[in-house]
């Protein structure tokens, strides 16, 4: 069933919009699934998308717009009215407008937000934009099912296929108490096996899983991954029911989380994609390698005071290890500083840091003396003084212990303060432990070698 | 109402173990939920383990036992008897049964499903076991409600109060021809507003995105997450409907993979936790490592062609330059292997070769130039020769472009061939960017110093 979009269909719809011909572009694209027609815009002209949008209805083109790219997004918005907004929000889910909305600037918002003529939608949607973005408030969506717990089954199937008229996906129907305060569910399917004389109060079930409208993006991820929930209620400080998010849109928060901490790790700071312009790629790439530069110069300055070394023919060969003792600390740190903030994101870093330091060194001392023994291989083929070797794996295997214990625990320690542990990763880690190993390494070899 | 286990609970559920104080226990546990329980049993010993899930009923230790990490609930397995696990898989659903019993010793599976009384359940599961882990197959779950096209409304809400007594949620009835191939499907909310007369041939949607039981599930994933679905049909070769995969369990697959590329770019091989022992994280790091070492001895090589540089004063600092070299040309590599990775998993790295050669070279200008001008800045703070100054900048710019180039490429190459391109971050990308960086930088300075 996978559908895929050819170049042909591509040039097709290019050929249709420059000869204006309407009747056929909308024949071929009723048969397209929106998330595909998303992905043919997206390969268009600013012109072309816009005309697209447009030219489709609105039921249809805004679930095509929340597909874009939030950029190109914005520049076709900047070519349509504000009431061909309304139109479009109309159509929307409260959540999606509201992201919408913030898109805009502010004087344009407010004008759309006027033209909206459901004006219970416009004020779900003003609601909505109150809360701060990434909390629950700002990720719920307002369309949802509730009942009084006062009410019949026969009653409250009336009320629901009202009700679910605007809901795309009913997952669970929510029961609240006269004052709106949230009781707890009921699902579909208690409802189509309930007597219809019933009242809901004897039927609901009691138990439900809710977050207040100030609980993080994250911890909704949680809870919701946690229990295994497809949808999960919003309740607002008096505890009354104010909104609800599903599991779709948490997918993608997901996704993206997992996404950003993947970047982070790799030295990227900001959002981009692979097809976002130079000066954006730049933006987001260029600050870590003026770091990583700052942290190489920090190396430079180690090495100058042991320029000696270079004029002892017998030792000199120690500068050839530096990009190996730096190789071999950054590698060690990212590989624990990973493994801890993953840990720390799946909340399964716990016991005690005595265990913990004891564990990363019994670890780092295994790979260390596998490592050092390979070196020292290596330098009985090439023919070096066996002091030599020895003063290589002695720092290596110091080099890997004091990496892997920076790697553990700076993550850790930041994530007590509150920081994102996922900072440490990547290019902080690598940096910083370049600088100590190297600095440990000449260090050491003037300690065994005595210069 | 995030509900966290505190130390006080966990030391009183084994002091109550202890105690064999049963009432007790069960009191406790029945107030809390199973992936709660999961959470607690994750912090007990075997004995302890074992003996809750004994002591639950089938039904909540069935849930919380799916919760648990793999290593752990094989060993409380390991201590249950046949009957014992078979009980437990009776209250499960098809597809984590199936996942259970693949994780049995082959004999002992047996057993067990000989054990298992729901006859229908053991065939289900039994016919799971055939499909390969990580296909629709291998991921759907055989319990769902499906409806005759030929049915009225009235006698499928009748059916389906049926079946959906198996089913936990219900998302969409599927409905199937009399040879049992999919037609399409309705929602319970379609159901709930339909008139009860009404044929279901007339009121469903016969538009149903479904997969194959080969697709794989990255794709699964793809196709859920862009159409947004919360459920979507399994068929077999003739279009007969087998089986469901609810979004659920694609988010712990959508998680996995996330979390196993991160890994790989920081150079773990194997799915491994902050909490795994010693050996297992071993085995996950050291082989990386190793991978390093070698990329760091072949430096040593590279070197050792330049030794006489050291007894040249003026020049001799170069070497004080080739851990900067070789992190810069890691951390570009990385950085550009990252970016096209997820580019390619997210399926938008589009357009020609070429102009993605002429965009790589582009951005490594700019941040080339960038870096070059603060190491001429840093040369001459530090009073160096301006010709020195110039070789290292120019060849930490050459160094940038290629470990750009080498760090795009090789991904798009890999994924050309069907090879997950994820193994090209990381200490893959590090260290043949290091061994090229170093061996261009003496080059370059070769050229340009003359000696």
């Amino acid at each position: 069933m996978s559908f895929e979009i050819s170049d042909e269909l591509i040039d097709q719809v290019k050929h249709l919009i420059k000869d204006v011909n309407d009747t056929r572009l909308q024949e071929i694209l009723d048969e397209i699934h929106f998330a595909d027609i998303a992905e043919i815009i997206g390969q268009l002209n600013l012109h072309q998308a816009t005309y697209l949008i447009k030219l489709l209805d609105s039921e249809k083109s805004s679930e095509a717009l929340m597909e874009l790219e939030e950029d190109f997004r914005e520049r076709i918005l900047d070519n349509l009215s504000v009431k061909e907004i309304a139109e479009e929000l109309e159509e929307m889910d409260t959540d999606d407008a509201a992201d919408i909305i913030a898109e805009l600037p502010e004087d344009r918002a407010e004008e759309v937000i006027a033209e909206i003529e459901d004006e219970k939608h416009a004020e779900d949607i003003k609601e909505l934009l109150l809360y701060k973005e990434d909390t629950a408030g700002g990720l719920m969506a307002k369309e949802l099912v509730k009942v009084k717990e006062t009410w019949t089954v026969a009653g409250c199937v009336r009320e629901m296929r009202r009700q679910a008229e605007k809901v795309t996906r009913v997952h669970s129907i929510y029961v609240i108490d006269k004052e709106g305060k949230l009781k707890g569910r009921l699902s579909l399917k208690d409802l189509l096996t309930a007597s219809a004389k019933a009242y809901i109060r004897d039927v609901y079930i009691p138990k439900v899983d809710y977050v207040n409208i100030e609980t993080e993006g994250e911890e909704v991820a949680r809870i919701m991954q946690k229990y295994d929930l497809e949808a999960i209620p919003v309740v607002d400080h008096e505890t009354v029911l104010v909104g609800r998010i599903t599991i779709d849109d948490m997918v993608d928060f997901i996704k993206e989380e997992a996404e950003k901490d993947y970047q982070m790790a790799a030295g990227i700071s900001q959002d981009v994609e692979a097809d976002d312009n130079v000066w954006e790629l730049t933006r987001a790439r260029l600050p870590w390698l003026i770091l990583g530069l700052f942290g190489g110069l920090g190396s430079v300055f180690i090495m100058q005071d042991f320029e000696d070394v270079m004029t002892n023919p017998r030792i000199r060969d120690l500068f050839f290890y530096t990009p190996l003792i730096a190789a071999m600390a950054g590698n060690v740190g990212v590989q624990s500083s990973a493994i801890i903030v993953q840990g720390l994101a799946n909340d399964n870093v716990k016991g005690s840091l005595w265990k913990r330091l004891l564990k990363e060194i019994s670890l780092s001392l295994i790979n260390g003396v596998a490592l050092a023994l390979l070196v020292i291989l290596f330098g009985i083929v090439m023919g070096y003084e066996i002091s030599f070797s020895l003063t290589i794996a002695t720092a290596l295997m110091s080099v890997i212990i004091v990496a892997a214990l920076i790697g553990t625990f700076v993550p850790i320690i930041l994530d007590k303060r509150g920081i994102d542990p996922a900072i440490a990763t990547g290019p902080f880690i690598t940096t910083s432990n370049d600088i100590f190993g190297i600095f440990l390494f000449f260090y050491i070899a003037k300690l065994i070698l005595g210069f």
